[in-house]
C-alpha cells in the first residue's frame, strides 16, 4: 500500500513561565528550557519530536511562539539541535494559546493556506516518539478531510488534574482518528474513576492538528473578536535580528483565552486520535516524581542527592555544588538549587506556585530570577557580592559582542581564563587571551567581543560604591537594546 | 553575712568534632565554633559564661583544651571576646574527656595545686547565667571541703538521651550541693518516666568542679593507667606560637575514656549541685528545634527560611545566599547550607551522624569540610572551580602573612577589593590597595602580607592544568607549617 506523505508545519508554543516546578523553573528561565531528566531540554525534546520525517509525514521547519525574554534561548536551543526555525514569533505579552496559535496560523497561511499545522506545547514529556508520529500521520488524514484534530492520551489512572475528551466508544488498538463527542472539564475524583472505567475518555494533551485555512474559518466563526487584533499584530509585525515581533498595540486588545475555550470546544468538525506510549504534562513535582525512575521503595533521586531509608519521595539537586540528603522521609519532595531549596509534602505539590507569590511579596529575587543571567551575547553569574565589590563569571558566545558601554560608579578588572577576547578600552583595541587581564577605570568607554570560535570565559571583579546592573551607559549595541 | 570569694579556673573542653548537626557542624569547623542561634558561637558563650565575677566567685583566665586543627579558631574566638586565655592546650589526638581534663589539671596544678577547676563543655547552651553562677558558687563550697562536684540539670521531660544523677531526695529550691547517690546510664523510656516522677533524678550535664589536688588524687586512685602517659605528655609539652602542644608520643598511650567512666563513677567524695534555668546539649537538630523560638504551630525558622502551612518543623538556612521554603510539612527538619542540604524526619534526627559516614564513604568533601577553609592567617573560599581555572576569595587578617611560596602548575591574578596588601613577587615588594591587581606567573616565588589594621579581601583567579592546594612549595612560614 502506498501512502501520501503529508507535509506538517509544527507550531511550538514556548512562551509559558511555569512556576509549578519552582525553584528549577522560574520566570527568567522557565521549565520548557530546562533539562528535567538530563539531556535535551523539554523544548528541545519537543522540537526534535516534530522534526525530520516518519512514515507518512515530513516535518517542515517549525514556527516557535515565545516571549521577548526567551527569544535568544529559543534560538540558541534550536541551533544546538541543528534545527533551523521557519520563524520565531515574539508575543508582546502572554495571552494564552488562542491568540498565539492564530498568529502562527496567519503567518504560515500567508504563504500556504493549505499548510497542515501541528500545535504542540513545549513543556510536556512523551514516551514513544514512534507512537506519536503514527498518531500525527493518522491525524493528518483527518485534517485533509477538513477536521480539527485533537490528540487524546489513553489514561492509566483516574487523574483529576486534566481535562478529558469523550469518544463514542473505547478506542481499539488501531491508530485512527475518531469522532470527538465532547470535551470534559477537570473532573471530581468519582467522575474521573467512572470515566476511566468506561474506557471512552482520554486525557486532553493540548496537541492539535489542522489545515491553516480550516483553523482560520473556525476562528472567524467561533472567536471573531480575536481575528482583527491578531491579524493586525501579524500584519504589523517587525523583523528584528531574525525574530518576528508581533505589533504590541493591536496585541494588547486580544482577550487572554486558550484555544480550547475559544475555538475547539465550540467547533463541530472535531476528531480525536488516541495517543499511547506515555505522556506527562510535568505539571508539578509530583508529576516529575511519577515520571522518574524510582527504586523499590518508590524513591527517585536526581543529581547530587542521597536518600537514606526514605520511601515514596523525590530528592533532586539541580547543581553539582549542593549535595542534598534525605533521611527517613516518606512522601516528601525536596529540590535544591544553588540559591533556593523547596521541601514539600507530596500531597501539596500543586501548591508550589503559591510559594512564588509568597516570595515575590517579600521581594526575593529567587521568586523569579536565577543567579545566572542570560543575555543575547551569552550569560553571566555573580560569584560573590559584597557592599563594595562583585565577582562575576562571564561567558561570551563565539562571534558575540557586549555593547560599547561605560559605568559611572564602578571600575572593572577582567581576567580571561578561557578563549580569546577582543577588548576595547577608550581608543585602544587589543586581544586578550588566557591568563591575561585588563583594568577598566571608572568612566572609561569599553567593549568586550569574542572574535574566536570558542566561548570566552572571563572573571570580572567590580569595585565601587554602587554595583547595580543599571549603572550602564550604552553607546552601541548589536542586540537593539536601550 | 560575708562570703568568701572563690577563685575559679575554667577548663573549657573544645576538641570535639560533633557530626550530629551536619551540615552546619563538620569536622573542619564543628558545632562549638558555630553560632547556632545568632551572636556568640557556642564556644564563645561558654567562655563568656565562665569569665568575670559573680556573687562568691571570680573566674581566672580559662584553660582551653582542643585539637591542632582548631587552635587558631579558639584563639581568634577568644580574642573577639577580649578574653585572654591562661593556656590553650593542644591534644595530639582526641582521647575523650578523661585525658584532656587530667592534662589541664596537671598544667594548672603545677603552679597552684589548690586551684579550683571548673570543667565545662563548649557545645551546650544554658539559659540563665545567674543560676549557673549561683550553682558554681555553691559547688565551690563543697569543693573546698574536698568533694568532686557534678552539676545536675533539673529535668522537664523524660529524656532517654541523657545519663542521670540520683540524689537521696528531691532537691528543694535552695541552691546547694547534695550528696550524689549514683550515676544512672541513659535509661529506657519507662525508667526515664519513673525517674522524672520521683523527682530525685537530674540530668548529668557533664560539668564538674573540684580542687586540682583532689582530682589528681582521684585519678591516681581510680585511673592510675592514665597518670603516667598524661603526665609525660604535659611534661614534654612544647610551646608553639602561644599554644602548648602536648607531647604526642606519651599521649598516644592513653586510653580513650570519659572522665565519668574513668574517675567520677568510681569516686566516693561526690556531690551534686542542682541546676535550673534551662540547659541543652544541642545533641541533635531535634534538640535545636526544642531550644528554638517556635510559632503557634510549633515551627521554628532561622535565617533565609520560609514556612508555609507547616507544623512542628524546623527550617534553617545557614546562609543568606540560599532561601529555604517548606510547604505543608509536619515533623520535618530541613537545614540548608551553601553546599549541602539535609532533610530529615524529626524522629530520626539522632541518625544524622550516619549521613556523614555515608557521604565519607562516597568521598564527598561535604562530609567533613566546608567551602570556606580556615587558616592561621585568615580564610579563603572557592567561588568557582573549573577544569582550567579557580576563583577564590581570600581574607587575610591584619598583621598576618601567607608563607613565601611558589606553584609548579598554576599562575595567579590577585585583585585587591578591600584593605592594603604587601605583595612580594620575586625580588620586588610593593603595596597593593583597593582596585589594584598583580599577576604572578607560574613558578614565581611570592608572598602576601597584611601590614595594615583592617582585613585584606582579595579575589584570586588561578589558571593552570592542576589547581590542587598541594601544588605549593613553601620557603618560609610564620605558622610553622611544612
Amino acid at each position: 500500500m502506498t501512502q501520501m506523505t503529508h507535509q506538517i508545519t509544527p507550531i511550538i508554543l514556548c512562551g509559558g513561565s511555569g512556576t509549578r516546578l519552582w525553584p528549577l523553573s522560574r520566570k527568567a528561565y522557565p521549565k520548557q528550557f530546562q533539562s528535567i531528566f538530563g539531556g535535551d531540554t523539554l523544548f528541545q525534546a519537543s522540537a526534535r519530536r516534530v522534526s525530520g520525517t516518519a512514515e507518512g509525514i515530513a516535518f517542515r521547519p517549525p514556527v516557535a511562539v515565545t516571549g521577548s525574554d526567551f527569544r535568544f534561548i529559543v534560538a540558541e536551543q534550536l541551533m544546538a539541535l541543528g534545527i533551523d526555525p521557519g520563524a520565531i514569533l515574539i508575543e508582546p505579552s502572554g495571552r494564552s494559546t488562542a491568540p498565539a496559535v492564530l498568529a502562527a496560523a496567519l503567518h504560515v497561511a500567508a504563504a500556504d493556506p493549505g499548510a497542515i499545522l501541528l500545535v504542540v506545547p513545549s513543556d510536556h514529556v512523551m514516551g514513544q516518539t514512534e507512537a506519536f508520529h503514527a498518531a500525527v500521520a493518522a491525524g493528518a488524514e483527518a485534517a485533509m478531510r477538513g477536521d480539527l484534530v485533537t490528540f487524546g492520551v489513553v489514561p492509566d489512572r483516574a487523574e483529576t488534574g486534566y481535562g478529558y475528551l469523550r469518544l463514542p466508544r473505547a478506542p481499539g488498538e488501531a491508530v485512527e482518528a475518531m469522532r470527538l463527542e465532547a470535551f470534559v472539564e477537570k473532573p471530581a475524583e468519582a467522575d474521573a474513576e467512572r470515566m476511566i472505567a468506561d474506557g471512552r475518555h482520554l486525557w486532553n494533551a493540548g496537541i492539535f492538528l489542522f489545515r491553516a485555512r480550516d483553523l482560520l474559518v473556525a476562528y472567524a466563526r467561533h472567536a471573531p473578536d480575536l481575528t482583527a487584533p491578531v491579524g493586525a499584530a501579524v500584519e504589523g509585525a517587525v523583523p528584528d535580528l531574525g525574530f518576528l515581533r508581533l505589533a504590541p498595540g493591536p496585541w494588547e486588545g486580544c482577550a487572554e483565552i486558550s484555544i480550547d475555550y475559544a475555538v475547539m470546544e465550540r467547533a463541530e468538525n472535531l476528531s480525536v486520535v488516541p495517543l499511547r506510549g506515555g505522556w506527562s504534562d510535568l505539571g508539578s513535582w509530583e508529576a516529575v516524581l511519577n515520571d522518574s525512575a524510582r527504586d523499590a521503595r518508590g524513591v527517585a533521586t536526581h543529581g547530587a542527592a542521597t536518600a537514606i531509608d526514605c520511601d515514596d519521595s523525590l530528592l533532586r539537586s539541580e547543581t553539582g555544588a549542593v549535595h542534598l540528603v534525605g533521611l527517613g522521609l516518606r512522601n516528601v519532595i525536596a529540590v535544591a538549587t544553588e540559591d533556593a531549596v523547596v521541601v514539600v509534602d507530596r500531597a501539596r505539590s500543586q501548591e508550589v506556585r503559591t510559594i512564588v507569590e509568597h516570595l515575590k511579596s517579600e521581594g526575593l529575587r529567587q521568586a523569579t530570577a536565577f543567579r545566572r543571567d542570560h543575555r543575547p551575547w551569552g550569560h553571566f553569574e555573580t560569584l560573590a557580592l559584597s557592599e563594595r565589590f562583585q565577582v562575576k563569571r562571564i561567558v561570551v558566545k563565539p562571534g558575540a559582542a557586549l555593547s560599547l558601554q561605560s559605568h559611572v560608579h564602578r571600575a572593572e578588572h577582567w581576567v580571561v581564563v578561557s578563549g580569546t577576547a577582543r577588548v576595547t578600552v577608550d581608543r585602544e583595541v587589543r586581544l586578550l587571551t588566557e591568563n591575561e587581564s585588563v583594568y577598566i577605570p571608572l568612566g572609561t568607554v569599553h567593549r568586550l567581543e569574542n572574535p574566536g570560535k570558542v566561548p570566552i570565559v572571563l572573571i570580572e571583579v567590580q569595585t565601587g560604591a554602587y554595583l547595580g546592573e543599571d549603572d550602564i551607559v550604552r553607546y552601541e549595541d548589536s542586540y537593539a537594546r536601550g
